[in-house]
């Protein structure tokens, strides 16, 4: 039996924000003082060190829910599958649907719940559920759906990973820069052949490293300290994935038995372009090999951050030779990778 | 191999909240009207329907992941395990932590890594990460727990549901009476033996019912519009409970090959004394027998509605010999069974 990925869809949010939408922001440190430089050069700064030169937001009347459907509809087309025969439909996400403009997260019913309420499906055995597992969230999503398929529970699953980022930014910070909002899903079946999922790896870091991302008080010390925003200590988390992430990564091709020099692209979680690429760096170095051209997809300069939504998203991409420079052919060996709050890590080597 | 709960753990908040407390609210109707009773006689038939007498509500310095940490560590240390050895850490929980008096759910991190990081696990490969699928949370996480083991990624698993639904209530709404705080864990582990668990059975109904438990409005239109709470359609969910709940026992039941005659426990949601009553009422006409005395522990009078923490704290309750007229022998037979926002059912039939 394989596990395999038969269908893919993504919903990339209409709304382009440019870096240069930044430049009447006001920016602080989080003591609140002043930061002394004019936001053209802490835009400028912020490119090089991301990547990041553009983000999509979701149009104000949508919610993550809605991107989820959205994605979710076109991975079911693509797969040509009745989304009646679903056994399980997962949505991976952190923040619940929080609406334009409001400050509570609503996950009441879980979004699951209302992808299939959208997509009208009838079968009450078509078990709708939420992770929440940080960015890494889709990936667990499918190492989920695996997990039912092994264990004789499910045939087929729907997993979507799907996020609305810009709705918990605090304005007043440089990392809200980085954050944008998506969603990309993908079915998951038990076919024949020797494809598909062969190994995984997981990860779950918290007795330091719990609230590296957390829910905190805006850098604007004159706003309500109840009201939390998205904030990430940045240094520690660049330094704990580059000591993390490449070893997971190690361990799960490892375990599949697939040599490093047949491993064809890597779509890794677009976190930060440096970062990334460092990852990818230490991943080749602990091999002692050189870098391949053109092995790591990226879509953080038009895309930035979506979280949960990155890898399906660019995987989808990718698989529509909608990348310049990046295909997929049968039989090449995948790594999906990923890092965020948790602080959690997975990869996943797939055989397309 | 059997599956099994091999440690429970409960945490009952110490805040009571007597129903004579609630005398001095306003309550409104859903438009907004005034409700032309006084309240003691509100007061009354609330009871009357509910059996509620008395509620539980967390401190104010605790969350929802405190909750779960408190009962996750006794559960922890009646399986007699080392922390270290658990494979998944599952937390159940539909609102993440509010913090008292504020309106945001705080769920970055997930509640599972703050249980993990209070737990002090070291150990990355314990994989930890939440659940959101209404009360049955707790129950659908002993249920992917099972298929963990089952598929050989884990042998030991903690399981939390924990919720602190006094803080998402609408004081002008009387359902705002039903809701309380709690936490309960239990150890799932691989071992030997043909007892564990038997069976299971889930269902996601979401075509007419996904927003039958929602986050709304409050009743008093004075209040702002965009801060909403804890809302259910009581009639509505009755109905469905009714028609749905004894069928899925039944599915269980039947599936586990046990017959009705050796059931000894029924451990229900516990989200409202009458309506608890006639689901079990009518499962038993399912099979055309009378009801059994003593089949169905009930802990709602005293400790109210706390969402996914009910079933396993009224089990760990019953398997200490803290509620009257209640006990558990080695081979009963046993039905945990749950129903909630989403809307999700489910039931697993459990040979003690």
């Amino acid at each position: 039996m394989a596990i395999k990925i038969t269908g893919t869809g993504s919903y990339i949010p209409d709304v382009v924000e440019k870096n240069e939408d930044f430049h009447q922001h006001e920016f602080l440190n989080t003591d609140g003082s002043s930061i002394n430089h004019p936001n053209e050069i802490i835009v400028k700064k912020f490119k090089a060190i991301t990547g990041i030169g553009e983000r999509r937001y979701a149009s104000e009347h949508l919610t993550s829910s809605d991107l989820g459907f959205f994605a979710a509809e076109k991975a079911i087309a693509d797969a040509g599958i009745d989304p009646e025969t679903l056994d399980y439909i997962i949505v991976a996400h952190n923040f619940g649907d929080v609406k334009h403009n409001t400050i509570q997260s609503d996950i009441l019913p879980c979004l699951a719940s209302r992808v299939k309420h959208s997509l009208r499906i009838k079968n009450p055995k078509c078990v709708a559920y939420d992770i929440l597992f940080g960015c890494p969230g889709w990936i667990e999503g499918v190492i989920q759906a695996q997990a039912f398929i092994k264990a004789g529970m499910a045939k087929r699953c729907l997993v979507v990973g799907s996020e609305t980022l810009s709705r918990v930014v605090d304005i007043h910070d440089r990392d809200s820069m980085i954050y944008s909002d998506g969603a990309g899903a993908t079915i998951i079946e038990a076919t024949e052949g020797d494809d598909g999922v062969l190994a995984h790896e997981t990860a779950s870091y918290t007795y330091d490293e719990a609230y590296y991302l957390h829910f905190g008080k805006s850098n604007n010390q004159t706003l309500c300290p109840d009201t939390k925003y998205i904030k990430m200590d940045g240094r520690k988390i660049y330094e704990f994935a580059l000591t993390n992430v490449p070893q997971a990564m190690k361990n799960c091709l490892d375990k599949s038995g697939v040599a490093i020099q047949d491993v064809k692209k890597i779509f890794i979680h677009q976190a930060n372009e440096k970062m990334d690429e460092a990852i990818l760096a230490r991943f080749y170095k602990l091999y002692n090999i050189d870098i391949p051209e053109d092995i790591m997809p990226m879509s953080i300069q038009k895309l930035g951050n979506s979280s949960v939504a990155t890898v399906p998203t660019l995987f989808d991409l990718v698989k529509n030779n909608k990348l310049e420079n990046q295909s997929l052919t049968k039989g090449d060996v995948i790594i999906f990778a990923s890092v965020g709050a948790g602080m959690h890590i997975n990869a996943i080597v797939y055989k397309y």
